[in-house]
């Protein structure tokens, strides 16, 4: 078993969907990230916070086990916050505020353990951010990263060059799109490799996701939830568990990624079935492998 | 082993691509479906053509072992045309000219053969037209129909007559929107096995597809197909192939139709890689099965 260094954005969301809002709720790529991935293995969360977060915010993480040494608390600053409004029906979200506040600061220093990684998850943050943290880390078996639109339009010289860096990249169909131009999966997919990582993993949100490597090919479906409350960091969770399963068994082997990616499946479909990853908190491992074989079950044809 | 009754159109289609365009092909719902079917047992086709179907047409499918003894050769009239375009970018199309000729005459009339089918799939084409086959039909163990958004908007009656007569319903996403009006898919899933049939398949095209029953759900991907040339006949032959191998089995179980799911997934996966079922034409069953076994083998995790 190896230990996992996730690496992002700790935040408060303020979350509207149509039946409910909810104010200050846990947020942020690498909460859910490592969140999700201490199921998994042995998880350091590297993230800045501000003074409106309290220690019972980050005792949520260490009742998980979560290193949090690289958590950093800005006395002066306030938590990144976001605030955005989901419109189920289309599967489409609008954001209506976005408080930079310590992310302005963020400037990750990692402890020595955190160093010593070899399983690391760049969750989705500046591009520069993510950089600055793989350079630190000098025992990597496989590094992946996550990003989003904001980086794409805006740092993009710098997404190019952290692509040159990880073994795998995981972002959404749209940003894929947006990033090669291609609108065709499969060339988007092609153009991705060419860029760098050895790995491609296109998310298609309740469509599941496609895996690209240059002699492999692989589309999982996402698990059938009827239940779907809220879905921010459901990409987070997947790539997070997905992480955690690999550095649980330390490896990096086509087989083992593929079954790291369905347990980044359905350790997302709890996700989406409550605000924040309040879903998480209620259930087990055992929970989550369940849920697995029945994926397993319902793709054996 | 059973044998299959296909009932729905035989069509003359003009087909423009973004690369090509391809005049007076083989389409309709009925003849994509009864190819794709032949691969697996002995398919019967109930369609209706004119003058301008030549013997040539025909024997395409008699060279498959298709029985066309209810494939009408209406001399008076010209067979049904479709004049389409696709925007493959966009994963649209638009119609640009429909004659429905010798279809506003058709009225299928079986053969003794055909009546005696235990296995009938209804496809595409006037819900009027499938109950009247299908009521003609005496011996039915597994009766499944496909439908349109035309017929949802202009026979919606005789359409949801016709979902109390079948076992199983095969429509897309958009189709099981406009039919329930739930833009959520469980809930149109739900919705649409509360109106009849047993079990209900939303295609999602590049997606892959979601089976509903009573107690079970599915969802499986597409197969990963690179080379899209042109995707008409993609539905028929996922929905012909599947009756196809059910009949060959004579099963009508949840694990057959799952593996009966499948091979409708690899089936037309052939179609979509060249204009009308030329794609089709140029294999064997076991490039079907290869195919099979490597859709098999990417969905083991």
């Amino acid at each position: 078993m190896s230990e996992l260094l996730v690496v992002g954005s700790t935040a408060y969301d303020t979350i509207i969907t149509p039946a409910e809002r909810r104010e200050y709720i846990i947020g942020g790529s690498a909460a859910f990230g490592a969140y999700a991935a201490s199921f998994f293995t042995k998880t350091r969360l590297c993230g800045a916070v501000g003074s409106d977060w309290g220690p019972e915010r980050t005792q949520i993480f260490t009742d998980r086990g979560i290193g949090v040494d690289d958590l950093k608390i800005h006395a002066d600053e306030k938590t990144f916050f976001w605030e955005g409004e989901y419109f189920l029906e289309t599967n489409t979200r609008r954001t209506l505020q976005t408080q930079l506040n310590v992310l302005t600061k963020f400037s990750p220093d990692l402890c020595d353990a955190s160093r010593a990684s070899s399983f690391v998850f760049l969750a989705n943050i500046s591009p520069v951010l993510q950089m600055q943290a793989l350079r630190q880390c000098e025992n990597v078996k496989l590094a992946v990263a996550d990003t989003m639109n904001f980086y794409i339009t805006n740092e993009r010289d710098a997404l190019l060059e952290l692509m040159t860096m990880v073994d795998g990249l995981v972002l959404n169909d749209e940003e894929a799109e947006m990033l090669t131009e291609k609108k065709d999966l499969f060339s988007a997919g092609d153009q991705l490799l060419s860029m760098g990582p050895k790995f491609v993993i296109i998310k298609k949100g309740s469509h599941g996701c496609v895996f690209f490597a240059k002699d492999e090919i692989f589309s999982l479906p996402a698990f059938p939830t009827r239940d779907v409350i809220e879905p921010t960091g459901a990409g987070d969770c997947f790539a997070g568990a997905m992480m955690g399963y690999l550095a649980s068994r330390d490896a990096t082997d086509y087989a083992a990624i593929k079954k790291a990616v369905a347990y980044g499946t359905v350790t997302a479909s709890f996700v989406v079935e409550d605000f924040s990853f309040d879903a998480l908190r209620r259930i087990e491992r055992a929970e989550i492998d369940a849920r697995f074989e029945a994926y397993r079950s319902m793709l054996e044809i």
